[in-house]
């Protein structure tokens, strides 16, 4: 049987390193699995100086564009007035079935902005969130939102428990996800007010389908795992929990450096413990919700976390994340239509 | 120089293991530093017994209290109903003067409802926060509030920004704390919303006071420090982002084992890493903003964590935190007085 093979548009001037790493990460990429195939979408004579330099002339398409979203530039305003722009025209090329993904390690919210414009949003979801998948110690855990919308109601929260679970299923090969919201201790006294109303939005919209809400977890369940495949959560605190796991990990790899310099066993124990965990393999987070495969990584990516970027957005599209995702919110929305009394047609479903 | 005495109210009846981890921190704390003098506060018979267990009879001076806060009660419910729980007769004994600080390991919730029932809120404060120290790579954070109040708006966040920087002033002697709200990115434009007012806030709250406010940082500022000595954010924020870095704390203790068994070469590097993080040593999150000294630890705590929060109270006895942080906020109150219009009198600024 031969491998089908899956296009993904690269963005070539987005990450802190760009544009070495970007070309560096897709030839990576294409070297481990031949039938993941990038497309570097940038300025062609920056590209091709690249892939010269690197002797690998030709080997890797370029599609022109000519602008990029800074970092310092407002997304929204930045992605709509740069038509030529990087994260435009690769997501104009998933649109148009050019390419079958996109992956920036550039402004996450440029390229956000520009997958929910050029893609539209599932019905169903008003506000994409940004998933990660954390290999926590006892199987892999979805954390979501990590930071598309910092303030999330318990309607928002409810329509992110439901794409993490499709997500889940779909990435992780899970027949009945295990969905929990994030909360402060194990003390039941202490989840009222804005949770409670969360903890029973996300009970609704779970009842009935093939996921089981554990309801409330706590943070150490994140690295940890044990009750939840699908953590939940608004995108402050998703954001502010990764980057503080990952800075504790660049913590502790300090403190083993101060302890025992170079000492070879304990390197390669770290590296060994923390290898999943690692940055340059954890393949970035996805925008959900949204028509079409989009991930975004670090700024400061390797050329190897580029590549497991692009790796991880040639995942998605095997593993039909967005037919997943879609299917399982337009049963929601169909749902909500004949308990409001109004007609399910397929048009409406899809519309 | 004699060294003063600090008489420390610690709860009998709190924490998993109780009472007998709680006797041997009390022990431990005294054998450890003989200025520090534990009052075991619960039944008498309860303390009688573990002590002699110990050939410890009589060495610890036991106030009795008859009842105890559930992990599973409601703490604010719990605490009015049961005015001979423990934590009520620890804080009475600080209330009245015949203790300086008070300890518990058990409910979180019902330690600090009676806390702040019975030494009131200092003026300034409408929801006394819980403050922990962090030690990051470069310095310690004092984080807060890791779980008192789930949704803080700007107000809050403010007082909650004063009280820290007069926190970490007395407990770690800085000159000029640099405070940080917590917040996603680093990419500016991403801060609008509720965090823009909470900026702004802030911002006005602490102009004119040694402190520097140095804007947003983000959740890996707090284990690796650098850009702030004091990061404020919401409860729930703040509890996720705590517990988060204790599970990823314990993630990497796990796969070093998984990964090099029992090498004591990599067991002594790690512990020496990770030396100043461990549980046992942090020595528990500070009740701040209340007229009195209270320290709140896990319920899982060892009888080397329950001495180390009976330490950290003495501590911040000895460091005079409660005056420092009351000193700040009367001012602030004074300064909103002015501005107001309203008279600002001594009387005014303690009722």
């Amino acid at each position: 049987v031969e491998q089908q093979r899956v296009r993904v548009a690269v963005d070539l001037l987005g990450g802190d390193d760009a544009p070495d790493v970007v070309v560096d990460g897709a030839l990576l990429a294409h070297e481990t699995d031949p039938s993941v195939v990038p497309i570097l979408v940038g300025p062609i004579d920056v590209a091709t100086d690249v892939l010269t330099a690197r002797g690998a002339a030709g080997r890797i398409e370029t599609v022109a564009a000519s602008q990029v979203i800074g970092m310092g530039e407002h997304p929204v305003r930045a992605v709509r007035a740069k038509s030529d722009a990087t994260v435009r025209v690769a997501a104009r090329l998933v649109h148009d079935g050019d390419a079958d993904a996109m992956v920036s390690v550039g402004s996450t919210g440029g390229a956000m902005a520009a997958a929910l414009f050029t893609f539209g949003r599932l019905p169903g979801v008003s506000r994409p969130p940004l998933a990660i998948v954390v290999a926590a110690a006892e199987h892999p855990v979805v954390l979501l939102d990590v930071g598309s919308t910092v303030e999330a109601g318990p309607e928002l929260l409810s329509q992110f428990a439901l794409a993490g679970a499709s997500y889940a299923r779909a990435r992780l090969g899970l027949e009945l996800p295990r969905v929990g919201l994030l909360s402060v201790g194990a003390e039941d006294s202490k989840s009222e007010g804005i949770r409670r109303d969360a903890y029973d939005a996300i009970d609704a919209v779970l009842t009935g389908l093939p996921v089981r809400f554990v309801g409330n977890v706590e943070g150490s369940d994140v690295p940890l795992g044990g009750p939840a495949d699908v953590v939940v959560t608004d995108g402050l605190t998703g954001n502010v929990l990764l980057k503080g796991l990952e800075g504790m990990l660049a913590r502790v790899a300090h403190g083993l450096t101060a302890a025992a310099g170079d000492d070879p066993a304990v390197r390669t124990a770290f590296a060994k413990a923390t290898a999943a965990l690692d940055p340059d393999v954890v393949g970035g987070a996805i925008l959900l919700g949204v028509d079409g495969v989009a991930i975004v990584g670090h700024g400061g990516s390797s050329a190897q976390a580029v590549s497991s970027c692009i790796r991880a957005a040639a995942g998605a599209v095997t593993n039909r994340v967005v037919p997943n995702v879609a299917a399982a919110l337009a049963d929601l929305v169909a749902r909500r239509r004949r308990e409001a009394g109004l007609p399910v047609t397929p048009a409406a479903v899809v519309t």
